[in-house]
């Protein structure tokens, strides 16, 4: 019954036999097909690599360390765009576009901002291509001063915000920029590290540091919000220390995840920026006392590495798991008919079923909803559907017709049942909203149980260090420790474990302790973890 | 009771002077004072410029040809993007993203294309900065290939093309892309012609020329379906000569609008690229008869210039006019109050009355409705909402919540009028659809007085040459001739008459007749025109 592609002949007689296992990387490996290999538990990152491709989101590109982002991985972006450009705009921001270049000068004006991006940036020499002697093409037209394809836009953004700021009735300017933008990453890996990546930054400026720190926290806010609510990933709201904050920031918050290998990964950033960059680019204005004064600014932003959380996050051995509040597909309907008799009935009766569904809607947008009429084997297609996420799959035969039913999958659990059309259409909304929750509840209690408090530094190490390297057992996540506050920890930690420290979490309680290092007094814990 | 800026003390007793003058360019020039100087027919170009920046619309950035698109104006962009994009899902696109990156050997392939773009391209050939002995920093890292930064993405795109077709199954491929594209232009024009500009290009691959020419004529129509019905621009469908085609192309199909100075603009091009990028790229699939084929492929493209139309289209001297359906909002209230009693009634008044004007929707979207609260004096509001082309401006006072009615002025005729709430409310998607359909029989009309047949090269001569350069006097305009096909006639024009065929209208009647410029046979009239 099983072809050699692992796919079924027909698939509402097919076990799901893998989605029974619901916490495959805290069990010893299974020997139960799959339809990824390797596992989690074989091989972390080939299987992210390989959800990648099953679901066919993204592949690399000829260009290196540049992604091409297929239809399906791009309207998983479309779909976050939306959701956050609304919330965007309901925090009082608007969008504008500003310069792919920054002359090479200006990125020069503040120390450490050119310090964190100078090592790893695409620069601009030349205007044209001219045909050499031998026919070959190569440069010409040298500018007189390179440009940068921007990694950021803080000085190219703030050079253009000082001519727009005189008075403090110009402020407070706050715009928000969907844009690609390139570091030249040594090592990429698709969506979470990309030479080019898009993503949006948001750039305000403000008369007083209040002002901008709460926007700073409000921010952080939003995508906090946004990351627990939309895409069903618990986060831990923090702030990064010292050492880890954005090139030229006074303070970096973020939010930070718990990926299913146990490893953070940094979901997005919001930074007040103090009065820095103002200074660096002239960004000055009068006050209602007629004084001049530097303004306050800030900048946050997250990128397509949020569909690598996403993915991270959910998927299991079977492929992706989209949460369904951004899935482009949020019910695919399979019709299953022998023949052309049967064709017509069971064709009609899925596009009436399809009517019914899409009519209603879940957080304020109709129920995306897709018949697959494609001349595929039924196993071929289930399996397409179940790589590619989709919350749930009705299948819809003459038999289901005969009893006014339908046989729902329902992608997270695996778990499978015929139900009455008329208690299908009627619960759409609810079992869309209970895939939500359900894949929310599950990474946070992955994520507590991965979570550890810990005193000692041979606990520490015991914590982030496998048996093995095909250690199948649990080892590393969330360390909840004490800290003296200084670099040379942070050093340390990262030489000797490959651990740095994500965040001081804000919510963290004050707690008088030692630090896990050094022994030396700390006021509260902070996460320590390996990340992306 | 005006102000040294052309701004009246209070709005609703000021005359809107210089909306009268409906038809300016054909009139001589009239001294009423204007919001917007130059007036279009002083100096059409600065007209324009002053357009952008009285509307707030963009503005050049430090860095040379590239513009910074303000909130205003990029809020165009997201509208032509949600209503085109929409347009492209219903014909069966999806949207993807391609790398930003061109490896320079790959622009060499297809030899027209390589030469119709390397002249103006950036080219990027190091990949970091690295400080000097003097400490300035300066390109290090050079890449072993150069990249361009795209002009347009054929041969990125038909690269990756190449891997994902195999066999007629994997046909068509139907994907757009929604992106920022370079070309270093020597001249730039805000919106019109800039070194980095927004787009989208469709990128499609189907088994046969007959399907590919569909696409390509299928795309064409949803140009001109969004020009004329979203944007109230009306446009020629034709075909571009030869000489005038993308680089690569076969066939170049295009949009071809009049402005006001009855210069034509090409608002949009969808390329039938036969098999040359298949062939470049390699592009070759299976058919059913499991030989190999070459594919046929297809591209199409509009970019932020169509804001430049937009504006050049239905503006006046007293600023910028936006179609109701694309408007950022197609309703601004501003309250009229003097004291602190009078202002908390006014504003519950204004509050209500949006509420009820956005509970509607025009076009299947809820209407957009501001209240300006800003602390300026009314009459300045009232032009910044003039020159910012909002459609419908509604002032309401004391007085009129009194009589339980509202004070209308309507930005494209000047019209002003005091009406019952009650009647506003239940007609406002009627004023508005009313609106987008005058600017759209406007711009008919002036096209159609300005589009004249002509037979001699005397007559053509005088047609497109001012008696001197302040003329205000009607010149120029759409030149309906016939033509001997040849490239030679095509120069001639160009030369001493800075004039191009913008297209052979699809819909040209064939009209045997004699060249205006050789007098050699000709099958039907094209569209001679001066262009941007």
């Amino acid at each position: 019954m099983e072809s050699a592609l692992g796919f079924f002949v027909h698939s509402s007689l097919a076990p799901f036999a893998s989605l029974v296992l619901k916490e495959i990387m805290s069990q010893p490996a299974a020997k139960t097909k799959t339809a990824i290999t390797p596992t989690r538990a074989e091989d972390y990152p080939e299987w992210y690599l390989q959800v990648i491709k099953a679901a066919d989101l993204a592949e690399n590109s000829p260009v290196r360390g540049c992604m091409v982002i297929k239809p399906w991985g791009y309207a998983l972006w479309e779909n976050i765009q939306r959701d956050l450009d609304a919330l965007f705009k309901e925090t009082g921001h608007v969008n504008a576009y500003f310069p792919l270049f920054i002359p090479m000068s200006y990125l020069q004006k503040e120390a450490q901002h050119v310090e964190g991006f100078a090592k790893e940036c695409a620069v601009v020499t030349h205007s044209r291509l001219e045909a050499g002697a031998d026919g070959q093409l190569a440069p010409a037209g040298e500018l007189e001063e390179p440009l940068i394809v921007r990694p950021t836009s803080e000085t190219i953004i703030g050079e253009t915000y000082a001519k727009w700021v005189q008075s403090y009735r110009d402020l407070p300017i706050l715009i928000n920029q969907w844009a690609n933008v390139v570091r030249w990453e040594m090592r990429t890996r698709l969506f979470l590290r990309t030479a080019e990546f898009l993503w949006q930054e948001g750039h305000t400026v403000h008369a007083t540091q209040k002002e901008a720190e709460e926007e700073t926290m409000k921010m952080l806010e939003v995508y906090a919000d946004f990351a627990e609510n939309y895409m069903a990933m618990p986060v831990i709201k923090g702030r990064k220390t010292e050492g880890e904050r954005f090139p030229g920031a006074v303070d970096t918050l973020c939010i930070e995840a718990m990926m299913q290998d146990r490893k953070a990964l940094q979901a997005g950033t919001s930074h007040y920026l103090g009065q820095n960059f103002a200074k660096s680019c002239n960004i000055r204005f009068q006050d209602e006392s007629s004084n001049m004064q530097y303004a306050h600014t800030t900048s946050w932003g997250v990128s397509t590495r949020l569909i690598g959380g996403m993915i991270m996050t959910h998927s299991d051995d079977d492929g992706f798991v989209v949460p369904p509040r951004l899935a482009p597909q949020q019910v695919v309907i399979l019709p299953i008919y022998k023949d052309d008799a049967s064709r017509a009935q069971v064709l009609e009766y899925c596009q009436s079923l399809q009517k019914e569904l899409s009519a209603q809607r879940f957080h304020d947008r109709k129920v995306v909803v897709s018949i697959d009429n494609r001349d595929l084997r039924g196993g071929e297609k289930a399996w397409g559907w179940i790589k590619k996420g989709v919350p749930l799959r009705i299948e819809v035969g003459p038999r289901d017709i005969a009893s006014q039913s339908v046989f729902v999958a329902r992608r997270d659990t695996g778990e499978k049942a015929s139900v009455t059309r008329a208690e299908f259409v009627s619960t759409i909304v609810n079992r869309l909203q209970a895939i939500q929750d359900n894949l929310l509840a599950r990474a946070k209690a992955y994520r507590a149980e991965h979570t550890r408090e810990i005193n000692s530094w041979d606990e520490l190490k015991a914590f982030f260090t496998p048996k093995n390297t095909q250690d199948p057992e649990i080892h590393g996540g969330f360390a909840l420790c004490h800290w003296n506050g200084s670099r040379e920890v942070e050093r340390r930690l990262k030489e000797e474990l490959k651990v740095t420290i994500r965040c001081i979490a804000l919510d963290a309680k004050d707690e008088p302790g030692k630090c896990v290092v050094t022994g030396e007094p700390s006021p509260r814990r902070v996460v320590m973890a390996k990340a992306y």
